[in-house]
C-alpha cells in the first residue's frame, strides 16, 4: 500500500491480476493500513484464524475466496478434485465456530464440482465467491435502505438537529463487505445529508469500536466520538443518544440477540431512558432453531490476556501490547452476551424492519415457518 | 522502597522521623510501588493535583497533613501565621472541587491557631491531621462491620459457597486510609474466613479497578478476577454475581449516587437480575442539600486523551501510554454518572445499613433533619 493508492472501501477484493485475493489486515488498524495478498490456502487459513479478517459475513466471503485459491493452486495436479476437497476441509477448520465459514466454503465447493473441466471449475469458483460477496453487499445495502427511515424520522422529530446514534463493537463494512450491518443505516443517512453523529463504544477488550468503527467512520467522514464502554448510560440519561444500533453474531428468531459483550448493558440503559434499541442483521444471522437465546446460545470464553493487556500506538510509532493489571491478578474474558428480546425495539433486516419476536420475524420471513 | 521493607498498608503515613509525610504514588501502581516523601507544601500540592493520591477521604487527609508540613516549614519565620494561612489557601486550591480537601485543611488550620506558641501549633497540627486520618479509618472500619452482615447472610443462603461481589472503580484502602469504603465489608468478610471472590471492573478510562483494586485485593490475598466493564451484565445474567458494592463521590441524602462512570449500567443490570446493589460511604459523602442527583450533581468532563490512550507495562518493563483510537478521532470523557435512588438497594454507612431514600437516611442521621 503506497501513499498514492486510494484507501480500500472493502476489506477483501480480487487483485487486478485476477489471481491474488487481497485483504486488509484488520489487526493492524487503525495505526497501520496493511494490505495482505492471499495466494495460498495456508495464507487464507492464517488470515481467518489470526483474525486479520473478522466478522461473520467477511469470514464467509474469505472462506469462499479461499476455495477459489485452492482451485487455482490445484489446476495442474492429477488429484485435482481430492486436493480441492482436502483444502476446503482445512479452510473450514480455521474457525470452526463460524457458521458462515462452512456455508461459504461449501457453496463455492459445490459450484466448482458442478463443472468438469478444470478451467470451468476455476471460473465457477470465482463466480460463486464473487456472488456470495455481492449478496452480502446487497443484503447490507437493503439493511441501510430500511434502517435509514428510522433515522430520518428522528431527524424530522428533532427539526433537523443532529441525530446521535450509539453503536457497540464493529458491525461496519470491515466486518461485512460493504455498508456493514449496524453502520448501513448510518452511511445511508450520511449519504442523504442527514445531520448524524455516532457515539462509538470503544468495546473492550479488543477495542473494535475504538480501532475499527472509528477508523471506518473517519474514512467516510462521518462525525463520531469514541467513548468508554462505561459512558453510554450517562449519555442516554442526558438526552445525548437518540437511538442505538448494533450488529449481532447470532439472534434467535424469537428475538434474543447475542452480540459483543456489553451490548446487554446498553440495551438496559436504552430501555431505562426510552431510547430505541435496534439490531441490524442479514437474515442469515438468525438462528431458526433456538427459542431461548440466554439459555441456548453458547458464549465463547476467550484468552484472559485480551483483558489483561491493551494494544496501541506508542509515542515513538511502535505498536505495543501493554499490561494493565497486576502481574498476579486473574482476568476473565466472556466475549459475548445475550440481550433478551424484551429489550430490543426491533430488527433491521434486508427485508425490512420488524419487532423482535417470533411472529414479527416470521411475518417477514414466512418461508421459515 | 527496598525489597525488604514490608508493603505499606496505608496510602499515607508519618515517617519514623515524625517530620516527613510519606505516600504511595498511586499513578505508578500496579507496576511499581513508589513511595514519595512530602516535606514541602509544593510537594503536597503536586501529590494532590497530579493524582498521586486520589479518593475523597485520602485527599482530605493529605490536605490535613499538608497543613502540618506548612506549619513545620514556617516555624522559624517571623510571619508564621500569615505564612501558614497562605499555604493553607494554596493547598485547598490543588483540587478545588474536592470538598474533603478544604474541610481537612480548614480543620487542621483551626486547631493550629487555637494555640499560640509555635511548638504547640506544630503539635496541634500533627494531632489534628492524625485525628482526621483515624476518624476516616474508624468510619471505614464501621462500614465494614455493618456491611459484612450482608455478605454473611448471602454466604449462609448459599450454604457457605463462594460469595461473588462485583465492584467498580477503586473505593478501597488506597482511596481512604484503611479498609476502604466498598472494600471494607469485603476485607471484613475475608478476615472472618467467609469464602469470598471479587469481580473487579477494570473501570476505563483510568483503569482504577484493574490497577488499584486488583492490586490492593492481591496484596491482602483476597480472591479476585479482573473483567472488562462490559462483562458484568453477562455475569449477573448467569448467576455469577451475588451482590454489587460500590463507593461514591457524592450521594444525595435522597438516595441518588454519583460514582465513577459506568456505575449506573451495573445498577441497571443488578436490578434486571434481582441482585442487591449497595453503596458504601461515610456520612461525610452525603450531600445534605441536593434532592435530585441526576439534575443537580455536576459531572466532571475530563481530558479526552484519557479515553484515547491506555497506560500499561510493556514487555520490556517500561510503562508506556499507548493510543488506541485513530489519530483524528475525537473522544469524550465524562468521569461520573448518577445512579438514581430507585436502583440502589441500600447504603452501608458508619452507623449502619439503610435504604436509599430520604426517610431511611434521616432515620440513621437524625441530626441532619
Amino acid at each position: 500500500m503506497t501513499a498514492t493508492d486510494p484507501a480500500p472501501t472493502r476489506p477483501i477484493w480480487l487483485a487486478d491480476d485476477k489471481k491474488r485475493v487481497q485483504i486488509i489486515d484488520q489487526r493492524m488498524l487503525p495505526h497501520n493500513l496493511v494490505i495482505v495478498d492471499l495466494t495460498t490456502v495456508d495464507q487464507v487459513i492464517e488470515a481467518i484464524g489470526e483474525m486479520m479478517v473478522r466478522g461473520a459475513p467477511l469470514i464467509g466471503v474469505t472462506g469462499a475466496f479461499g476455495v477459489f485459491i485452492a482451485v487455482q493452486n490445484a489446476l495442474e495436479r492429477g488429484d485435482f478434485e481430492a486436493q480441492v476437497r482436502k483444502e476446503c476441509l482445512r479452510i473450514k477448520e480455521a474457525r470452526p465456530t463460524a457458521v458462515n465459514l462452512a456455508w461459504g466454503v461449501d457453496r463455492v465447493c459445490a459450484a466448482v464440482f458442478s463443472k468438469t473441466l478444470p478451467a470451468d471449475c476455476l471460473a465457477a469458483a470465482l463466480a460463486e465467491a464473487s456472488a456470495i460477496a455481492e449478496e452480502e453487499v446487497d443484503n447490507c445495502r437493503r439493511i441501510g435502505v430500511h434502517g435509514v427511515g428510522l433515522i430520518e424520522t428522528i431527524s424530522r422529530q428533532k427539526g433537523g438537529k443532529t441525530v446521535n446514534v450509539l453503536t457497540h463493537c464493529n458491525a461496519g463494512w470491515l466486518a461485512c463487505v460493504e455498508h456493514g450491518t449496524a453502520t448501513a443505516p448510518i452511511y445511508k443517512a450520511f449519504e442523504k445529508r442527514i445531520d448524524i453523529h455516532v457515539w462509538v463504544d470503544e468495546t473492550r477488550p479488543l477495542n473494535q469500536g475504538a480501532r475499527l468503527t472509528a477508523w471506518e467512520l473517519g474514512q467516510r467522514g462521518v462525525a463520531h466520538t469514541v467513548i468508554t464502554d462505561n459512558a453510554g448510560g450517562h449519555l442516554m440519561q442526558h438526552g445525548m443518544v437518540d437511538m442505538v444500533i448494533v450488529g449481532t453474531d447470532r439472534s434467535t428468531y424469537t428475538g434474543d440477540v447475542a452480540n459483543k459483550v456489553g451490548t446487554y448493558l446498553k440495551a438496559l440503559a436504552a430501555r431505562d431512558n426510552n431510547i430505541p434499541f435496534y439490531v441490524a442483521l442479514p437474515s442469515s444471522t438468525f438462528d431458526w432453531e433456538m427459542t431461548d437465546g440466554l439459555a441456548q446460545i453458547p458464549i465463547e470464553e476467550r484468552n484472559p490476556d485480551e483483558v489483561r493487556c491493551v494494544e496501541g500506538l506508542c509515542p515513538d510509532g511502535r505498536v505495543e501490547k501493554v499490561r494493565i493489571v497486576p502481574e498476579n491478578s486473574r482476568a476473565a474474558n466472556y466475549a459475548f452476551d445475550v440481550t433478551p428480546a424484551r429489550l430490543v425495539t426491533g430488527f433491521i433486516t434486508e427485508r425490512g424492519v420488524c419487532g423482535a419476536g417470533r411472529d414479527q420475524v416470521l411475518a417477514l420471513f414466512p418461508e421459515k415457518r
